[in-house]
């Protein structure tokens, strides 16, 4: 199994945080989102623990809410002592809408309109992670116009590569995001935000890719982004008190993947932060970070009854599910891999080659090609590992299907929903 | 301009059908999906004629739904002699909604549900295209608890290459779709299909790809499929009434895409049919044709607004928009090519190399790369062609941002709203 809080019962039966999957199937219907409020709560302490330990406290976990953004997960990030970052009207929205504390909240975006810059000032969130030069003139007057400041970060550009999938992968200069170094622009982004009225400069972003398994090109960013805080320092006198580092931390998609430890990543990061503090003379910041798929990611498990099966001599065997690309389009968008089980045969050898197919009308509609399952029959009820993250978020109803509901389970006590499946209602609601 | 129906105004501004683009966004805000309807009308009628042309009316044009599902889509579709096919439970339940006569309904897919069939059988849908051995087993026992005879076709693979995109390419027998020629298993499912008391075999049915240019492979089908019709004819005695031939017309998404027209492929397919029907002696099958990127796809164009402008010195410049892959993630997953101006100076040339970026938070999110529109500043409205097709139907709520509005506009008429634009409160609803 990939993960702890993954079992198999008396019956044979897979669990998860000690609840039978199959009961759950049986119980809220398929597809079915699951996910484990342990892993999640356990994950978010995880990051607590080793800024304590190698920050002495002086730091703050942002959950990334673009991977997975509901109301529960905010009062779960609101019980767990984390802040968020949100990157949309909507997902402030939601988070505001729980009474989540705005000063815990940044706001991200590459292209954030004047209304969402109106509503992050208006209720005060706690840092905008601002974009562009262009953005600073807008927030500026938005702030001046509301007569408060506006706590910033700026986000930068530190040009390293984060040897990830093309489409996911941030942080080098040809990118939508942020503000680059080599070119001065970083530096003058600074110089403009000192001196607008309203803007409180506090801080400096980078995000430098996502589903990261090394150590290295982090120690790279914040060594990178050391530099950048001594030469500001160096040019301007100010000395910046917060370093956010994003995230990006991998995550276990399948048994070949081997992340290292996020205690393993804080720590090497953290060696270089003192490390250049010393160098330079330049007292700790505070440290920002902003894991999103780690704290969800490995939680989630996707739920699906297999439908028709289709062997094709000498070629392959499609297993058909009844989602799909609809509620995962992570193997359309980025080929990505995930582990399957059949969750009724959990206890059994996985021998059954088969490519997982969706049931929309569209041949690259795959949840994963050529992978190895259980023997599957019609009925059976398939799990698909590793679903926490990017599934809910970017789910469609392509093909005017609903979008499944999610449940949470936590061992020891009863299974809930924290969102409602779709209804057909729901599909042709703004309909004329 | 790409299509007739699209022109630039004294004001120098885009019109679609005749309705000012930049009027239409200030009254209905952006991201906006905009959709002449006098194209969706003409390319139905466009369709009927050439079946009356070289079919002597023996035909029906089913428009593929999955292109675009929405309850007007229907109406216009009713309205246009036109019948429809749908892919699920919800758009079965959509069209229902708006009273589309069932008898004109064909349902596909390659892994219907129980429930889906059912209501298929309840509803008396025209044809069910039978995806496999499987399902005519679940059919038939649901037709005869219904106490019904059930219309099916029978969908095969043709093993024809469509030259397309690999992951819109169908119609191999490498494919989650339809029975297989080769292996005998598409004469295994007529012959089943005869001996099921509550299944009527009225046809069968081939989808050979998506957006393709050439009427050579639509030629070859129409080859291959006749060619097993006589082959069942012989071994069954049975005679096929009716073939549909699936859709996949492609249609200009850019100047350089220059498909034939649709008479063109309805003449040269006509002409295969009828140099097999007098040479294997079959009488002329019933003719289906399923478009529907064909019909909805060069209707439409989304109305964004830009934002945020990043030049990157000797790499490229970024122009976003409030927008991205959430309303149209086609380039994402298939790096598609679209063309785009800017509405308010659609009468100047389009010499200004940009990189579309949506406002998604993930570098991947991207309209097009490298792409000549006008010279844009913040505020400009941004018109993307082609967009009427697979963008509404495949839009997401990723970063929880509202999918947007649908209008529709007519020569001389006013515009009108037939889907709404979801609010901040849509996003939440199944939340708890």
């Amino acid at each position: 199994m990939l993960y702890d809080f993954l079992g198999v019962n008396e019956k044979g039966n897979l669990t998860i945080s000690g609840s039978d999957a199959v009961h759950l199937a049986k119980k809220y219907g398929t597809p079915l989102y699951v996910m484990s409020e342990d892993y999640i709560r356990g994950a978010c302490r995880e990051f607590h623990k080793s800024i304590d330990k190698y920050y002495g406290g002086n730091g703050m976990v942002l959950f990334a809410s673009k991977a997975f953004s509901c109301k529960e997960i905010y009062r779960i990030m609101m019980q767990e002592n984390c802040g968020v970052d949100v990157v949309s009207g909507g997902e402030l929205y939601t988070a505001l809408s729980v009474g989540f504390p705005t000063e815990n909240i940044v706001f991200h975006g590459n292209n954030k309109s004047q209304d969402e810059l109106k509503m992050a000032v208006d209720n005060n969130v706690g840092r905008v992670i601002v974009d562009g030069l262009s953005e600073l003139d807008m927030l500026d007057a938005i702030a001046e116009k509301a007569n408060k400041t506006v706590s910033v970060m700026l986000r930068i550009k530190p040009g390293i590569d984060a040897h990830t999938h093309e489409f996911i992968k941030t942080g080098q200069i040809d990118s939508k995001f942020g503000l680059a170094l080599e070119t001065g622009e970083a530096l003058e982004g600074v110089k403009k935000a000192l001196e607008y009225k309203n803007i409180n400069l506090k801080g400096i972003h980078c995000h430098i890719g996502s589903q990261i398994f090394g150590t290295e090109p982090f120690e790279s960013a914040a060594d990178v982004m050391y530099t950048f805080l001594a030469k500001v320092k160096e040019e301007t006198g100010f000395c910046i008190e917060e370093i956010n580092l994003g995230g990006g931390f991998g995550i276990r998609y399948t048994e070949l993947d081997s992340p290292v430890s996020y205690d393993m990543y804080m720590s090497k990061v953290a060696e270089v932060m003192q490390r250049k503090s010393k160098e330079l003379g330049i007292p700790m910041p505070k440290i920002y970070i902003e894991p999103g798929r780690a704290i969800v990611g490995p939680a989630g498990v996707t739920l699906y009854t297999v439908g028709a099966i289709k062997a094709i001599p000498n070629i392959r065997t499609y297993v058909s599910i009844d989602g799909g690309m609809s509620d995962n389009p992570r193997y359309a968008l980025y080929q990505s891999d995930y582990e399957a089980c059949i969750a009724n045969k959990a206890a059994k050898p996985r021998k059954f080659l088969a490519t997982i197919a969706g049931k929309c009308c569209e041949s690259g509609d795959l949840i994963q090609e050529d992978t190895f399952i259980q023997k599957p029959k019609s009925g059976d009820i398939m799990a698909v590992f590793s679903t926490g993250a990017y599934n809910y978020t970017m789910a469609s109803n392509y093909n005017r299907i609903p979008r499944p509901a999610t449940v949470f389970v936590k061992e020891g006590e009863k299974s809930r929903i924290v969102i409602r499946r779709e209804t057909y209602e729901d599909l042709v609601r703004n309909d004329i």
